[in-house]
This record gives C-alpha cells, structure tokens and sequence, in this order.
C-alpha cells in the first residue's frame, strides 16, 4: 500500500459527520429497523458526502442485508465452548449479525482449502474459539488469506503464536489455575495433585508453578479424558491414596468425576479430601456438596470477541475486554485438611 | 412436471451399473481418497453411460469438493440438542460433509429470507432440530422453499404438522414420559407430580395419560425455566410437602434441581420422594444419588437425520432409523414409597 493512498474512510468518520452513534450508522447501512426517517437521510447524507463504502466482509453477497459471522470451534458440548458461543450469538444477534458455527474434529487434518471452504462466502468474517491444535490451525489459516476479517478467543498460548496480534481475546488459564492451587496451599494443604483434561496445558502450567514456587516438587499429573466417567475413572487411584488431601481439576466435569469416586472410595469432602473444579458450570452451585471451582465468564469472553471483530470490520478503535476478570468461588468441596500427627520422615 | 419427463439417474442407478456400492460412487463424485483408479474408472464410466448428474443442492458451488449441510437448531447448550448435533456431525464428517449450525433464538421471528439466507447457498441441504415453535417454523420455510434438500428431527408433534412428510425423524417423547410415570405408579406411588420444562409438552402429555389410565386425576404441572436453577426454585414447593412422594422432571439438569432442593428440605431420597429425569445426560450416572432417567440416544437421532438427508439428496430408499429405543435407567432416586398408615380421608 503506497503511502500516498488515503485512509479509507470509516464508519466513525461517517458518525462523525452525521452527528449520530456508530450503531446508527451500521444500522442504516444495513437497513435495520428502528431508526428515524430523519436521522436515516442525515446518515445517507453523510455517506455520500464521504464517499464511504461498507467494509465488503462485513456484508454477504446476497444483497448485503444478512451479515454473517462463522465461528470455527473445538467441541461444542463442552460448557466452555457452549458458553463462549452463546456470547458470541448474543452480541451478533443483536448487532443484526448471523452465526454460523463449524465445529473441527480435532482428530481430523483440514486443508487450507477445508478451513476457508466452511465459510459462509470468501473473505466472510470469522471468529475461531482456538482451543486445541486443530482450532489453532484454523486460526492461522484465516489470519493468513483474510487478516482483517478474523478474531480470535482462546487460552494465553494465543500471545505467544508467531504471528499473534491485536485482534485476540486471551483468557489468562494459567493464572487462574495458579491462584486456586495457592489458595488450596494458603489452608495447609502440603501439595495439591493435578488432573488434567486432554491438550490444555496452561492451567496445568499455573497448577505446577503455585507448587514450584511455594518450594514443593509437583507430583505426576494424573491424566484424564473429557468425560465424568474418564475422570472418576482416571482418579482412582489418587482418591484411594490417604497422604491425598487435595485435588485441583482441569475442569469441573473432571471435578464431579473424582467426587463420585471420592465418595465410593468412603472419603469424605472436604475433611478427607479437597477437590476444585474450573468454569463455575451450571451445575457446581446444585451439586451436593456444592463444588469450589473459578468463573471464568465465558459467556462475557464471546461477547468480547464479537464485539472485536465488529470493530475490525467497521475500522472502529479495539474496543476494551467486556467480561468479568475469572473469580475463585468457594463452596462446600474444600477446606483445610485434618488435624494429623507430624508427618512421617 | 409432465408425465413423460424421464426419472432422473440416481446414485444407485449408476452403483448398479458400476458393480459397486453406492457409498463408493458418493466418493467417486466427490474425489474423496480411499478409491482403486480401476474402481474409479468402472463408476466415472457407470456415469458416462448413465449420464447421471449429481444431486446439485448436495454440492456447492465452489467446485463441488465440499459438500455440507446447515443445522438449525435451538440452544445448542442442552444436552438433547447438543447430542443431537454430534450424532449429524459424526455421520456428516465421515461422509465428507461439512456441517454448519445455525442456532435461532426462539425470541425471535424470522422471515422467510431471515432463514432462507443463512444457507450456505441456494438449495443447500437442511437438517432442522425442531424443538419449539421457532426451530418448527424454519423447517416449514425450509420445506416449502427446497423440499428435496430437508429433513428434521424432534418429538412426535412433527407428524401432526399439516405439510408432515416421511423424511423425518420422530422421537416418541410421550411415549417416554408415560412408561416413566407407570413405572413410578407401579412401585405404589399414589400420583406423580411433573415439572415441566418451557415448550416441550409432548413428555407431559405421556405423563398425564399415564395418570388417567390408571384413574389418577393428574394435579397441576409446575413449570420451570431451563436451568438447574430455576428447577430447585420451581420445586420448592412440592419437595416441602410431604404429600409429594415421586415427581417426573421434563428432563436430568430440572431433576437435579429438585435433588438439590430436596437435600436442602431434609427429604431422603428415595425413601422420602422418587425423582425420575429424562435424558441420561453424563451426570445422571454419577451424580450422588445416581439419577434414574430415560435414555434417550440422541446421538443415534442425529446420525439417522444425517443418514435420512444424504438419502434423499441421492435419491436412494429411506433407511431404517439407527437409534437405539428409549430405555428407562434405574439407578438410585427412584424407588417404593415409604410405608404409611392409611391416607388419611
């Protein structure tokens, strides 16, 4: 791009001129309802004036009055997944966006051509929910054939991807899995052991440097599938071993799985044993006892990233990460460990 | 369409002439891998004499190598629907398709081209999971608009649609909800209680049946909104009346609920009060009681509406359904009611 070509002329700079929010401007650029006949003309003015033309991938093909957005994702039973996807429909619906949703096997191998072949037409916009291998392929297929159009949620590890930019909305795993294993350690408990979730390494990460940095040698991590049943089937052994007295779980369908083997194992929650889970899912508030887990606001995380794509489509400025920073919340499923004799040498 | 116009050459006409089946000409006709040059000579030649043309709303326009279909769907965060959409993307991925999904928000209506417009193409094939009367009216659109490229799932109110056609797959949810009921009446349970999910009145359909056949006269349904939560809310009421022995739920995450509001009412279970759910979500097994559900096998559901749609866009016979019928798990919530004097007149 030769530096002599002039700045495209945005959205804002129409609001400008019209007087009116950006909102209005996109709403009559896209025929929405609910805008004044009067503000309407002034936003029509202000367009001709400028010579604005819609970004293109912010509309279809199909006469420009749908506008679509796809998201790539991981599996979407996941409550994670689900969550971030239910923000992201909740902030395109009411922008007058559809959501088109392409689910990745992660034991499939897609082809450039496969990734940019699921979209609604070429240069559609694209959201990809990057969680595993697979979906971070996808992320860097997109960002390269069409950098403008494409955003991207996930764990840290997307900062630390070649060609990572601006246009990301990280959730900080690692810190939330550090903090709750350091408040396990903040009530006595020796060392905390690690069940981890296929692929998703970072809250592992977080989980190993709390221990690290408190002076203790991090045990093995147990290995679990997605499934409750995988965990409980995976935990078996560690709820059977006494000198276990806390357990910090990948997610909390992990943590409802070594709950249900804590229990057939005759151990008692949280006397015997500790157990946190991670996402705050609609069960961890009904469960008996009531599961210790961190609310990672997934669903605040999908706006954000809808709205990041809104603005990259429309050149508006990045607008500021709307969801709630992630919260340790505490119930019944944890609490220091009993009162033993010294431990033996 | 005169009556002379010759039947179109389908898939199974140029497999019979090639001598192969007609998954192997599908993968002929799509370049998928796994096919002998002298088998793919035989069928390129089957197509040659038979001048068969693929089905057009079963390829898209982008060359023809991808070929998907759009799901539309409700919530895709409940189970049911989210098993479903597995079950068609397991079928779909091993049949070279692409799925994608469209999630409508049943607060809204949708035009004709509000529905039309989020295909992938004119003419793209269509798999509605109809649950409610959103999901219910895009299948109408759907139907009318390209009746040869949709088919849908849901309950049996499907059959009773005017425009009803056989390229549908029905699940018998009163059927479901009547065995349930029956099985807690013949145990010695006096009555059922239902809550009730929103919509969805099929199941409480079957559970009232099941009181009427047995002279029961069935007391008023409790509604409850989609969450665990707003089941323990909803139940409050019946879980702290000790008339209440056994309680039928519209499905797992609103008899959680009521588990949850039961522990906390000081009522045992099952000694107290029986509570059925309908589902077998992955909770239900290892939820602590254990939650006796009905299995339902959505997965197996969404792999039959896939296989139903590639039949069609094919022109090959119905296939039989594939799924597994609905199977009550007893686990440990339900059981005899404790013994009482007599009821009291």
């Amino acid at each position: 791009m030769s530096a002599a070509e002039p700045k495209p002329v945005s959205m804002f700079d129409v609001a400008r001129r019209a007087g009116v929010s950006h909102q209005t401007v996109s709403r009559v650029v896209n025929d929405a309802p609910m805008v004044a006949a009067a503000t309407r003309a002034k936003v029509k003015a202000a367009i001709a004036d400028l010579g604005y033309r819609p970004n293109r991938s912010a509309r279809t093909l199909a006469g420009g009055t749908v506008r679509s957005v796809t998201v790539f994702t991981f599996d979407t039973s996941l409550y994670g997944t689900a969550e971030t996807l239910r923000g992201i429909e909740d902030a395109a619906s009411a922008a007058g966006f559809t959501v088109l949703v392409s689910v990745l096997d992660p034991e499939q191998t897609y082809t450039e051509g496969d990734i940019l072949g699921r979209l609604s037409h070429d240069g559609a916009p694209a959201i990809v929910i990057a969680h595993d291998e697979t979906t971070h392929r996808a992320r860097r297929i997109l960002r390269k054939a069409q950098p403008g159009a494409v955003v991207a949620t996930g764990d840290d590890m997307l900062l630390a991807e070649p060609d990572a930019d601006d246009w990301l909305v990280p959730l900080d795993d690692r810190l939330v899995a550090k903090r709750a294993t350091k408040y396990l350690l903040s009530m006595g408990h020796r060392t905390v052991h690690y069940l981890a979730m296929p692929g998703k390494a970072r809250r592992q990460d977080g989980w190993s440097e709390a221990l690290v940095e408190a002076g203790i040698e991090p045990h093995e991590v147990v290995r679990s599938g997605w499934t409750i049943g995988s965990a409980a089937a995976a935990a078996a052994g560690l709820v059977a071993d006494p000198e276990v007295t806390a357990i910090m779980c990948g997610n909390d369908d992990l943590a409802f799985g070594v709950l249900h083997a804590a229990h057939h194992a005759g151990r008692s929650i949280p006397g015997d044993l500790s157990v946190i889970g991670c996402d705050d899912s609609p069960m961890a508030a009904y469960h008996v006892p009531g599961l210790t887990t961190v609310d990672l606001d997934f669903r605040g995380v999908g706006r954000s990233a809808f709205e990041l794509l809104r603005q990259r489509l429309e050149g508006g400025p990045k607008p500021r990460p709307a969801w709630r920073s992630p919260e340790l919340i505490v119930r019944e499923t944890s609490g220091p460990p009993r009162q033993r004799g010294p431990h033996p040498l």
